[in-house]
């Protein structure tokens, strides 16, 4: 059983919000009718970037507003879409008059209230692109049929990236095809020990067995196809790095960025040694991580879980990695 | 139960201290053999900084060495103190011909092994001084028998006011006064819902009723004198907040520097919900929050619980605590 710190479980997105905002009063502001967070000193002169989803992955989205990251983060309720009128609002906040990339987890709520938000935008001559991130490889489809892979922890990669070209004064093409490039390049794969338990609910979203681990999991608790046996540290490591590397076919001597992310009840110890096997396996393999997160970064509640992200790195892309960022969740 | 992602549960420390710096290749650097990680690029030419203690508190202490904070930080087993070689080799570590101000939370084990060190670093010409931090109120007694307060979430302001202090040149004396300074001005409460569970066991540390908080919880899952009725997120807080308002007996139009700390199992939701209640009851008591961490910085495996710490600013601490950090946890 788990209790929740928690007030009204109905309140609790936008009573959040307010405390994330009075946490940072001088770097982000409240449009708590819309339940989105912007950048205080709004930006100008630049694309606009506006990502957002459902409630309960935090620090994702509204701790990755900032200087070299988002403009706005626009919130559902937990693991629910904000809507096409929330997002709408959000897009014309996050626009100088340069236009606006929406970056969207590809999820079919998501997908949709983004996608009307950015058609009515423009009724208010807001240009907008739509960058879509998918790279969770357990719903990879060979057939490519249904909704595709969901998009987990590469939107990291994505707001950095397109939050980096939109502050080098690239224009919205060009903005919104360096983040497709990152997401087209990225892939996931996470597995969960015990599922999260919603705000207000006492038990898991699922329940699984002793000696069980749930292989390819989301982070909105969707429940995976494989269920295989708790192992070691390295033995879960390598059930994600597998497929990982397998997907991606990197050559000898390239270059990854890496992402090894708690999913919320996941603590750090237990998530360096995660990093450890990755470095020892890739190494072995002739490649390299050249940059890394390791950290709680998207996360699904209080779930006990990691997930891993690669994506190889080029010029341009560990450029735009390496940029300055001042945001509450990522600075450097 | 809790089943955690380990390898054989002797190694965890060393693995995780491993992976810790394999992921920050450019920032930080090993000693495998006496298990402290110290900066990439040693500072030269100031006082230097050495913390540590047991592990199982990440990301304190290793998370918070870099420029603006720490030189070494010195790892002990979970929740035990690292030994007496152990802090002699980091401290001398972290001497560049200044001295070396200790930072240590107030438990035996460490008082002893970090006294036992500096003293015998004195034979190599290393001057030391100890810092002790003890804000814990929950362990307050008004004879100021036993042991003392112990040391909590304090411990990220101390080790940020001194690494601050010495990048600005001060001397050991000053270094020390101002970190001493910091931990008497500075008071911790911390309650659990959910006690962690150690590496490698299924079960927490401790146990509670459905209906019942600990209130005045150790971070090595020491139990509290009281167990009070679970209640809201606003009510939760207020039972941090009071006593800690009526032990600093702060004047109105004080502003002070706040650590919202997650102890392990603890999600940003609910972390944001304490912060908002903070603000609101410091705004009508005339107080405000000048500064704010809101986040898990200081924790016990996987509690799932909070800290509350209020520390009143002045001129000085608000300036050191101002100034640039890069480390792994704090970056500004």
């Amino acid at each position: 059983m788990r209790r929740s710190i928690v007030n009204d479980p109905d309140q609790l997105v936008p009573e959040a919000l307010e405390g994330f905002v009075l946490s940072h009063p001088a770097r982000l502001a409240l449009d708590a009718e819309h339940r989105f967070v912007r950048r205080a000193e709004p930006a100008t002169g630049k694309v606009g970037l506006v990502s957002g989803g459902g409630s309960g992955h935090e620090p994702l989205h509204a701790g990755f507003v900032g200087p070299g990251m988002l403009d706005v983060a626009v919130a559902g309720a937990v693991f629910a879409s904000p809507t096409a009128l929330q997002v709408l609002e959000a897009t014309k906040a996050a626009d100088s008059g340069h236009g606006v990339v929406q970056i969207v987890k590809n999820y079919t709520g998501d997908v949709l209230n983004f996608r009307i938000a950015g058609e009515i935008s423009g009724d208010d001559q807001v240009e907008t692109e739509i960058v879509l991130v998918d790279d969770d490889l357990a719903t990879d489809t060979a057939d490519g049929g249904g909704p595709g892979r969901r998009g987990t922890a590469a939107t990291v990669i994505v707001e950095k990236v397109c939050g980096a070209a939109a502050e080098e004064g690239q224009d919205l093409a060009a903005v919104a095809e360096v983040g497709r490039r990152a997401a087209a390049s990225a892939r996931t794969m996470s597995l969960a020990l015990t599922a999260g338990t919603h705000p207000g609910d006492e038990e898991p979203q699922f329940a699984l067995g002793d000696d069980e681990v749930e292989l390819g999991v989301g982070i909105h608790g969707e429940r995976a196809a494989r269920r295989v046996p708790f192992t070691s540290a390295d033995g879960l490591t390598d059930l994600l790095l597998d497929p990982l590397l397998e997907e991606l076919g990197l050559e000898r001597g390239t270059e990854v960025l890496a992402i090894v992310n708690g999913l919320g009840g996941t603590y750090p110890l237990e998530l360096n040694l995660v990093a450890r096997r990755l470095h020892h396996r890739l190494g072995d393999a002739g490649l390299a991580v050249g940059r890394s997160l390791v950290g709680s970064y998207v996360t699904s509640l209080d779930m006990h879980g990691v997930s891993l992200t690669l994506m190889p790195l080029d010029e341009e892309l560990r450029r735009l990695w390496d940029a300055p960022v001042q945001t509450p969740a990522l600075t450097w």
